[in-house]
């Protein structure tokens, strides 16, 4: 059994193109051993955004802090603390801070 | 590309052999075509628990509110908000909210 304390897992700065104010951290992973899927932290600041994109995998996603707008193909879907998300594979999909605050959640993604 | 506000997501009690004050609601899962894995939601009352067992397939688990333990083989290992755990499969485990508070936490497996 692992157990990571919320002070050891740091998010860090995500940089690339369409990505902005965006920090994560994996949370069980590769190097936790995970065998099928991993759990991520991501934060974005006021004003950020992941990418617009889409890839073969699915995001199992639950909002923790914050509010903020799920883009996609056919408009945009409010997030807000508690919800729960599921991104299919394929899907066009951004995750934007667009409420003037902080946006935080897990993505969850099968194993690369 | 599903959304599931808070409000919809409703725990239910669980019942079973070994298992006291949880209630449970599959946040991702079958019903909403999840491909790989399933995130469910759970909730302990104050002195609940989930029961000790072992089965072979992993846990990979986010703790939202509250504090408690996880029991295992080799002892228990204290659990706060925002620790992440990695169950491994055939571990011996048992959740258990023994600190006189609720305990809520994530905790997603690999579809069965």
């Amino acid at each position: 059994m692992i157990v990571k304390d919320k002070a050891i897992s740091i998010t860090e700065p995500v940089s690339g193109e369409g990505i902005n104010k965006v920090k994560m951290a994996v949370l069980i992973g590769e190097n936790e051993g995970a065998p099928n899927f991993y759990m991520r932290k991501f934060e974005l600041e006021a004003g950020g955004h992941t990418p617009y994109h889409t890839h073969d995998w699915e995001h199992v996603v639950y909002i923790l802090e914050g509010s903020g707008v799920l883009k996609g193909k056919d408009g945009g879907r409010r997030l807000e603390a508690g919800s729960a998300v599921l991104v299919a594979p394929n899907e066009e999909h951004q995750f934007r801070a667009d409420d003037g605050t902080p946006l935080s959640f897990l993505c969850s993604i099968p194993k690369p």
